[in-house]
């Protein structure tokens, strides 16, 4: 997905946002702003969200010296994640139809997300979710895919966000490798939330090489770039991802809620929406 | 009031808002972000936020050559405002204390603002504003104000707001100047708002020789200094006065509602207070 001109305020917001939770003193806060204004003015327009969003970061933690200030808020989330882990498989043990509600709880889990907003309800989301109607539901494909495919490449969006995907994981039959981010950026699943999460229990831990939101491929490893490429079957989290792998042509699964105005104006819902997509791949 | 880091992701989302409010291309929207970041970047951070955007509005201005974009916004905005004037003096006619109702009736008409965001429910505010307590409740102070002045400066905002400063005007026995800009601005009320409004019949409307947003002194007009200057009492709407006048030592009161997080920071109440403060003059 291209930036939209309306993400342009919505990155600079973004950028204040990050430096204030690294700690910025005012004259770094506003420093940062400007170096942010720069960026996006030089920036080719073809760029998605995420490259941009990268190159912000990246000169956040330049700055402020502070290569991981969400810390704290993603060992929270994971924490009140796990301590609605038992309740959520209980909801999937008494589905009528367990996939559907493990993929629902996967798509709530997706308001953990500290990029698009500074907070979140949890609560609220996952009682939204788990019941109102998929904007976007390719279910069936998904089901379908399931079924034929043995292994599964699930690329992670947020710490938290990863315990959902644990509950979705363990109602997959086959066999999946979870990827994370190699550095922190944001409140992205690194290797060390995963695990915090419980995904080593039901699955291999891979990182992408890469450290920048979403999945850019210029700067993930060769061996994640291969992995991907020879994938049947991949289930792709949350909003950076679809941001950045939504022009590709790979048999992508998107699992996301549509939290910002630009993103459901590209997907044609309405904003707040619970997506699972298929990738159209020509 | 200065201009604080927040405020530069909104003024850039308002660049975009009113360039797209005057039939920008996808390509003049562009130009105009890129010209905003510039203008952002090299303006005295002492500024205020009406100073800040009067540079962006002009600039959307000459791209665009649509001096009036705000046109049928502000025309629909006052014939919503009329169609709701006789219930609006009847709720005076009826009320215990008809100058605080009037007042109230004012300040909920402040929400008809295009600046600070692309809609509003002017439904929704008004019967909010009616009932909820002030944030800053200066009333007894204007009360007297009023009492004790034969002549009162009332500096307006938006166009459609003005029918609502109608029913205070009505509520104030002292001989009313009306103050508005001399050009358009966003949705900022012009002689011909006023009019359109009723204000001609109950109040001297003059302008301010200014099309800025707020009160830009230096924009003004010397005879509007001048009046302004000598004024025993002032009543200035909404929240652009408020940023450009904050630090002024004149005998002011402020209405408006605090519709943005840093304006209310700015005044230490919470987000959409509804506000009547007296200028403390040092």
């Amino acid at each position: 997905m291209k930036t939209y001109l309306d993400c342009y305020p919505c990155l600079l917001r973004q950028a204040l946002s990050a430096a204030r939770c690294s700690g910025a003193s005012d004259n770094q806060q506003h420093s940062i702003l400007l170096k942010t204004m720069k960026e996006l003015s030089v920036f080719p327009t073809s760029s998605t969200p995420p490259q941009l969003a990268y190159r912000i970061h990246q000169c956040v933690q330049q700055l402020t010296s502070n290569l991981d200030p969400y810390r704290d808020d993603k060992d929270q989330a994971t924490q009140q994640a796990l301590a609605l882990y038992p309740e959520l498989k209980k909801k999937v043990s008494a589905a009528s139809d367990p996939l559907e509600m493990a993929v629902r709880i996967a798509i709530a889990g997706n308001i953990i997300d500290l990029g698009v907003a500074d907070s979140y309800d949890l609560d609220a989301t996952l009682k939204r979710v788990l019941t109102e109607d998929f904007a976007i539901n390719d279910l069936a494909a998904l089901r379908s895919a399931l079924a034929q495919n043995l292994s599964v490449l699930y690329i992670a969006d947020n710490a938290g966000e990863t315990v959902f995907d644990r509950v979705l994981i363990e109602s997959i039959v086959g066999s999946v490798t979870y990827v994370v981010k190699s550095g922190p950026i944001i409140n992205d699943a690194t290797y060390e939330d995963a695990v915090a999460a419980g995904i080593d229990q039901v699955a291999t831990i891979i990182d992408n090489g890469s450290n920048a939101p979403g999945t850019l491929f210029e700067q993930c490893s060769e061996a994640f770039r291969q992995r991907f490429a020879q994938a049947d079957l991949i289930i792709a989290k949350g909003q950076a991802n679809y941001e950045s792998l939504s022009d590709s042509s790979a048999p992508i699964f998107f699992l996301l809620q549509a939290k910002c105005n630009v993103i459901a104006r590209d997907l044609g819902i309405a904003q707040g929406g619970t997506v699972l997509k298929r990738q159209e791949i020509n």
